[in-house]
């Protein structure tokens, strides 16, 4: 398998072309070892309004190309290939578009919905799964060429189709989603593609979205139609759902759901779970052992995500409009807001570097995409972006989860 | 930036050297598309007899190459940079060596001791630090050029020197580590890597390896002269270092140290630890919340290492000769062992994929590397290495303490 590897050619066979050489070992240069390089510390940056993603390097925090015509980019989400070289990214049109993050160039790119809210790969990188709005369902694709490999339809007995949400990846190849309107959650088993396995659990009332816990036990999906949340153990499946947390509710008023938090933004650290109040300037604090409720951090606004730092010692915290363009950090030893900062005006995202100690925000209506120290809280970077929203670094690729 | 990636030349300028394009394009098409490749399913196998590492992928699991030259890799451990391209193999003769994944060569080698025991490399990636026995200290090197920054004894005031273990890597720029005869505890900060500050703490008596916990708030040091471990809570460093667990003790009959089971098998796992019992066959689970033993696990044999499966529900143990042939696995849900495995001889360590669904364990005596699916517990691959001991993969580079 050395031969997989870069070998000169015979110095003979050189000294034949001499004149050809100089000019073309340049070529070569420019091309092999430029272009070679790894992949852990690449990502990538939704320009939502464009269509285009930016490729990043996160070491030395520098953008390394653009990659345009991947269609309607909002609320577009990405995950990765097990080598850190593909991004899927899932766009709002139902694209599906395989980017190659080292030759910065589409790969694959299908369009296999009307109407799509993100997607997930199976744990050995095999399988692409997205979930459509419309037709309401998930679909299964080859995660080299984007076969369509299933089309799952979320449909109840007489057929009526459903939305799909809250798409997370489990162990083998199943994937877990819910059902907005049949109130449903569902797991399908692509152990076999072309015949996958679909076990149902109640779901509640309107789950709009949802997210497995980062050690894959559980997963939570948030309702709209009702207070509370629906929890499956996925250790205990046999238990089937359950409901908890009653109080996580809608607020004093009923509020639209594209104001809802994303429950992506929720985190667990130490034990806890962090959540965005809904209609309320607060963040919960839940305890993953008993899911009840264990305190209220109060907030500048109406939190959108509150993100864990990956070593779990602070959780930062996003706003909804008008207060879009602050951010607040709460310290998980005291309870405490620790920093109040306004980076920029409407940030929409903020990725953590794998060991914490970068956070990347999305100040979409700055254009521009900026890189704070998270422990001076100060900023030491960042780049022109047209309207960022997502940002996602290759590490997920080792997550369940992302 | 985007001329770092592939361009071709002019037509018009090729068209110039006909005869020379039809060899040399593909001798620059072997280079380039070959070598280019993901590096995020990469890693390194140690072939411990004869100073050589394996390049594995893990996707295909295959061998990629071959790399010799690193001279005494018995106890070698790896870490890797953030962009997973290279590995930094640190062997027991002191060798540092630099190793290009991508290009499956060795590019920088540094003797820097005369008898090392591992390293750590900083999360912004720009130092590699490696823990010495003689002569006993830290040293820090620039991870691009391995160039020596600064040279840190471990010696008290009046100059006597200690062997260095269980360096590990923090946030900032800070590494810690335990001094074997000085019984201390040291942070030592390299921001400004001339100029390094190191924070002292008490350590007990003979630390002898240690961990910090994946949320990096906890260092824990086993200790040989005495029952028992030191804790340090990185979160709360103004406490200083506590004693726990004064009941992990050396056996009914103190042991040689090179059988104390390697902290670095510890696993913490749903807010429990669990920790291989030093002289007895059991594996101690401790609540991670207060420190304190809460169960003991009965196993076939002395246990080496008490590994986590990623998701947290199981942990995998291997054993001491002469029992290192055996694997059991426990279901931390019920506290009960599942699986009892007899996958090759001479079971020197065990490598978890990111995602857990994969197991890659070294038969050091059958001269293999041994692939298993943790959900079905049967091999599913595996290949030829001689005298096979640690499997790293890259990652690893995303995670603290590794």
């Amino acid at each position: 398998m050395t031969a997989r590897f870069a070998r000169p050619a015979p110095p003979l066979l050189w000294s034949l072309f001499l004149p050809a050489i100089v000019f073309l070992l340049s070529a070569c240069s420019t091309t092999a070892p430029v272009t070679l390089r790894g992949s852990g510390d690449l990502g990538v940056v939704i320009e939502r309004a464009d269509g285009r993603v930016k490729i990043i390097e996160t070491t030395g925090r520098s953008v390394l190309a653009t990659v345009d015509g991947l269609g309607d980019l909002s609320h577009a989400s990405v995950v990765f290939s097990r080598d850190g070289r593909h991004a899927f990214v899932f766009g709002r049109d139902g694209g599906l578009t395989k980017v190659d993050l080292l030759e910065a160039k589409i790969v694959g790119r299908v369009v296999q919905a009307g109407n799509a809210i993100g997607g997930s790969i199976s744990h050995d990188g095999r399988l692409v799964v997205v979930q459509n709005y419309e037709p309401g369902g998930i679909k299964a694709f080859d995660a080299d060429t984007l076969e369509l490999l299933a089309d799952v339809p979320a449909a109840s007995e007489d057929g009526r189709r459903s939305k799909v949400v809250g798409l997370a990846d489990l162990s083998g190849q199943r994937f877990i989603y819910s059902l907005f309107e049949l109130g449903e959650i569902r797991i399908t088993d692509f152990s076999d593609p072309r015949k996958p396995l679909t076990q149902r659990f109640a779901g509640g009332k309107q789950p709009y979205d949802a997210l497995v816990t980062p050690d894959g036990r559980h997963y939570i999906a948030g309702l709209f139609g009702e207070d509370g949340l629906a929890l499956v153990d996925l250790w205990k499946p046999e238990l089937g759902s359950r409901k908890i947390l009653a109080g996580y509710g809608r607020g004093e008023q009923p509020l639209p759901v594209y104001k809802m938090p994303h429950l992506r933004g929720w985190s667990v650290a130490g034990g806890r779970a962090y959540l965005p109040a809904i209609g309320r300037h607060e963040v919960l604090v839940v305890d993953t052992g008993t899911w009840q409720e264990v305190g209220r951090i109060a907030v500048k606004s109406q939190p959108v995500f509150a993100m864990a730092r990956p070593d779990g010692r602070e959780i930062w915290v996003n706003f909804a409009f008008p207060d879009n363009g602050w951010v607040q950090v709460i310290d998980t030893l005291s309870g405490q807001i620790t920093h109040t900062l306004q980076p920029g005006r409407g940030i929409l995202h903020m990725e953590f570097l794998s060991k914490g100690h970068e956070v990347w925000m999305s100040a979409r209506d700055d254009n521009r995409v900026l890189i704070y120290d998270t422990a001076t809280k100060k900023p030491i970077g960042g780049f022109d972006a047209s309207s960022p929203s997502g940002i996602f670094f290759t590490t997920r690729a080792a997550r369940t989860g992302f």
